[in-house]
């Protein structure tokens, strides 16, 4: 089969792959149909996070048909449609009977595309499937469902969820792509006062505004200052930094107020600064987190009951083949306005007909 | 009458001020019978918290007898022996609403011996008395009861219960000063499996095995390396950081286990290095905080029952005019083995009377 693989900084390849297969009795086979492309991925091949080793092919996002099955395997079977978590849970450690999945013990946690080949190429081997696949539920296509794979449940778990947003917050969301955007619909399901989003890039301010963001300011204006005025001084209650770098994590510890929460979500590849000499007294709660995926079936049943959007996060779509320019298109959002790219099946309002008349 | 006075950097002294009185209808005043010294009275003294201006009596925990009361506060009367709290609360705004009084935006928060003048001189003007200052229950003496004015309610509060101590949890404290001793205590009323604590000094790592750690461990080996031994390589659920230096911190932050808490609990003068490069893929919370002292009134009742330690705390008394003295003693702690010190009436356990025979 063919695989998205990488070679070291910088080198990768769609290239030819060995098949995957079956090596335990907890494992399936999913043939790949809508596979998307993550920031994190982008990570792995400037070479960010090390122990990704040259040979695997990346990718942690999918939507696919099971193929094969192991012996142990109880929730799934060949030809059911299913998606393929971020996260893969052996349901038997300490922290996985908490529902802590992201930090598994026994194996899993985030691997594939990681420590394990991955869901960019056109078969993939997913451990413990089990609790390691959803069913897809009725109503929603492939490119929609993928999307809650990872950004949707990292961006409701890690942001909304740790950073406790409640009805009539503030909320700011630092850095609108895909994590922040749908961040920003997340929070909405708890009704806060307002929410602010902040970016560099006006295409993803629109985006946001589109989202649901109340008020959208520019990076390079003063967001912490915008925050004070609409908050008689004090600050938001809930930041969600969804960027990755540290002037922005170092922001939203501005933009809190006292009491309040940052929810750190981007992936981080080098130390901030933290400025306990102003924090100490402020009684902030800070959380760090990679996803459990434990939402997941809430949120794919939200989403077939059109109550989560998906289409309009997804602006470019191409064959699955096509990954090598899928990459050059979503690393250089920027210029291209990428938000989320989708590769497999032709898009669906591709296919829309107008309505008969 | 005389005060301790702040004169800048470096000068202070005993010495003749105005004699405090009833300024606003919600104040009293009280004369101080039991005063102690703070590791934030050092960090003032050391020019750490610059918003102090010279000229401010310091200090912000006592016991004494109310002999002044403005028209509009109810509920204590000349004559009643209270603890004023380090935290004034005006009780009306929305801060002091929640019960996070030492947010007060009513012009309280921590005030004493920071905005207005504190509690080290023979009487005190305490503003809000109503809400900042607790009537003493009885069998407990002033020397007792002033630990309840900050270190108690902030190793409690701050420490223990941001942090989320549960049954069963490994609970490192780093930092075995006073406030770290009270949470050693404090984080025993959740039953904790172990508590680790870490210190420099041997003589304070012998007070924590006093007062219930289970395992000491001097800061010039690993502690983190003992933490992981102790726990599968996994780390403490919680940590507690009571020292207040940027390496402290760090430490902290490097003892935690995936999805555990690291509460601050120390006054820092200086930012600490975050290392989110390790720490966003881990769930974990950190906090940090003023104390609220929302749990000063439980705090005392459980003292009176004798259910929390105290003496073993105070390792030296003064009279109060003695406050240059103690706070020469304070201040070289790691040669005279100072814990906390009081000045005031003669401590109880001079005055005990083998009992007859």
């Amino acid at each position: 089969m063919k695989g998205f693989v990488f070679h070291g900084p910088g080198q990768s390849a769609w290239e030819e792959v060995p098949d995957p297969a079956v090596q335990e009795p907890t494992d399936a086979v999913v043939r790949v149909k809508d596979v998307t492309i993550c920031g994190t991925d982008l990570h792995i091949l400037k070479g960010d996070v090390p122990e990704v080793e040259p040979g695997m092919v990346l990718g942690h996002e999918a939507v696919g048909e099971i193929v094969e099955i192991g012996s142990d395997v109880r929730t799934v079977r060949p030809g059911d449609e299913v998606l393929v978590s971020c996260i893969t849970a052996c349901g038997r450690c300490r922290f996985c009977r908490q529902g802590t999945y992201g930090q598994c013990l026994g194996g899993g946690g985030w691997i594939l595309g990681h420590r394990i080949h991955g869901t960019q190429a056109e078969y993939v081997r997913v451990p413990y499937a089990d609790l390691s696949v959803h069913r897809l539920p009725g109503g929603l296509s492939g490119q929609d469902a993928v999307l809650f794979a990872d950004i949707y449940p990292t961006a409701y778990e890690v942001g909304v969820l740790n950073g406790g947003v409640r009805p009539g917050d503030t909320v700011a969301v630092v850095g609108a792509g895909p994590i922040g955007l749908a961040a920003i619909r997340t929070a909405q399901l708890y009704t806060p006062e307002r929410i602010i989003a902040v970016d560099l890039a006006d295409s993803r301010l629109d985006a946001a505004k589109r989202l649901g963001a109340d008020v959208v300011v520019s990076a390079r204006e003063d967001p912490a200052q915008l925050v004070a005025d609409l908050t008689d001084g004090l600050g938001a209650d809930v930041v969600i930094e969804a960027v990755g770098v540290p002037e922005s994590f170092e922001l939203c510890t501005r933009m809190v107020r006292p009491g309040g929460h940052v929810a750190n979500v981007g992936v981080h590849g080098k130390p901030a600064t933290l400025h306990l000499e102003d924090l100490w007294i402020k009684n902030v709660t800070m959380t760090t987190g990679l996803v459990d995926t434990s939402s997941t079936p809430t949120l794919l049943r939200m989403a077939a009951a059109g109550r989560l959007p998906t289409a309009s996060m997804v602006t470019h779509t191409f064959p699955l083949d096509s990954m090598e320019e899928a990459y050059d298109v979503f690393g250089r959002a920027s210029e291209t306005g990428a938000l989320k790219v989708v590769l497999g099946e032709p898009r669906h309002d591709a296919l829309a007909v107008p309505a008969a008349s």
